[in-house]
């Protein structure tokens, strides 16, 4: 086996690169210090990773890395905060190589110029079992301007971002327990294995939204959470609900796929409740941002899971439950 | 096996308490919002901690959870910054208990009024090995205040803050690899269990310390980074280095262990540097804050690794290389 650097030389070599932010302290020191600007507040999320429970060891070193960030910039985004950086907590398995490293590395490079971001400090440990990545995330927002999940009022428009389903599909393809085709199949993996934050959409939900959160442990079963925080309830029509040219043929040959496909999570797209009065604005300032938005459904008074309504508008009996790591 | 709690009841019910800051939004939404004080930056900071690797399995959870969140505290004293909160991440192995949790977060809990901090955030998780636990502290300093590595200065006074060795020591007790007298093993081990983050001197080396960091992998090694950051070279007088009459003992019986103690880590005291101009007034104002502080050495022109000096001023051939958890 080719002689491994150690801990030194691994930072040295391949984490130092990307602690580009002064707050860094070029990771020459214990801590990052960063200085707030005058009236922003801010944002922390912390998210961890690990391996055969998130991700498969064998996945791409680059996507591992690229999937734990954004999953955590996705946060950031739905709260209306702009990300400013992360610290990495690293436990790496004992057969790790330096080509893996750089190939991980590599990853956070290329989302970082993609994302404006910088690492700001970290860890590096041997694991005791597989790959295990926390990543802590930082971002700002105007003072009192956070969006939270208990904002949402009776009469507002339910919205969520990009396509559903997706995530949980592909993961459906990545274990080989579903086989669409070539080109389907292409699609939804690179959607389990590298989600799309949606960073543009954060002025956006900051502006207009009056709560929000990332989709990651389902549609349903986040909107629960929302209309928990918020002591609302809610209806969502599934015929409303966005799927991509894949995912609805996925659901055209296994009607079944539909329950996956609102519970089974892994999305990081954003899902948002707005005003009435609000919505078309908020849909155009979300198109203009380069992100399209759907309106899926409507808060009204009450308590209780959100109700899914087929196209007669009867309610859906779909499980739930959402999709737990745990 | 009795039935266990799902992730969202787990939260609920013992880690939400444990959210008392505002700024946690009570662990109800995916981010933690916290608001900065005018004239203030923040200092942030992450250790890893894996079973097996930084702990023993079947160590006390509540200790586990302890030396967990005071390993990052004690990052936060040595740069001179008061304690805010910490987001947790935590990955348990399959068998988890209640009772653990319970234990784990009582830990947790008893510092956090210890230490006046608050649960910020978190993630939990299936571990895909042991129990693996990431933690990011956020600290506060006066604005262009924080002390970092790189300020030492030819002349400058070394000092380190309680007692060296005890942790690298309590280790050997704990794993059996060494047997003092039973009051000797429990402080030893004690030591090693639970370190005493030295956040009393947050404001002391803030006010005197030209460089500072705290003493994780080895006096001699952790002052060698202070030496490489700050572009000077450092020797030590051995016998001032400050040992715990425990310590004392084991050194005396097998003098051999002097260099586990000056190199063996896990010490979590504070390593700082002082103007000898200053040193006094550093002692009288660490002394009123109830921290003991000892002088071991001098900063002086040059580079290269500190040289440890014996009793009559001559280099002792100490291993140098410093305790990575790897």
């Amino acid at each position: 086996m080719a002689a491994r650097p150690g801990e030194f030389a691994l930072i040295e070599r391949y984490f130092r690169p990307l602690a580009s932010d002064p707050a860094a302290l070029a990771l020459a020191d214990d801590a990052a210090v960063y200085r707030p600007r005058a009236g922003e507040e801010l944002v922390l999320t912390t998210d961890l990773v690990a391996a055969g429970v998130h991700f498969f060891p064998d996945d791409p070193p680059d996507l591992i890395a690229r999937k734990a960030l954004r999953v955590n910039l996705s946060d950031l985004a739905a709260k209306g905060a702009e990300a400013v950086g992360y610290l990495l907590a690293l436990a790496l398995p004992g057969d790790w190589t330096e080509p893996w490293i750089r190939r991980f590395t590599g990853g956070l490079a290329a989302d970082q110029q993609r994302y404006g971001i910088s690492l700001l400090g970290g860890d590096t440990s041997r694991a005791c079992g597989g790959l295990t990545i926390a990543i802590t995330a930082l971002g700002r927002v105007p003072k009192g301007k956070a969006v939270h999940r208990s904002g949402a009022k009776p009469g507002d428009v339910v919205f969520v971002s990009g396509t559903i389903g997706d995530g949980a599909l592909g993961l459906r393809v990545r274990s080989g327990a579903l086989s669409p085709a070539v080109g389907a199949a292409r699609y939804l993996r690179n959607r389990y294995l590298v989600p799309e934050p949606r960073v543009a959409l954060a002025p956006v939900v900051r502006r207009f939204a009056s709560s929000a959160m990332d989709v990651s442990d389902g549609l349903v079963g986040d909107l629960a959470h929302i209309c928990d925080a918020s002591n609302v309830a809610a209806t969502v029509g599934s015929s409303r609900v966005p799927l991509s040219p894949a995912a609805r043929a996925a659901v055209a040959a296994d009607p079944a796929l539909l329950s996956l496909v609102v519970n089974g999570g892994d999305d990081y797209e954003i899902l948002a409740t707005v005003p009435a009065k609000s919505a078309p604005a908020f849909v155009a300032a979300a198109a203009a941002a380069g992100v399209p938005v759907s309106a899926i459904g409507t808060i009204a008074k009450g308590h209780g899971p959100p109700v899914v309504l087929d196209e007669s508008g009867r309610p859906l009996a779909l499980a739930t439950s959402s999709h737990v790591h745990f």
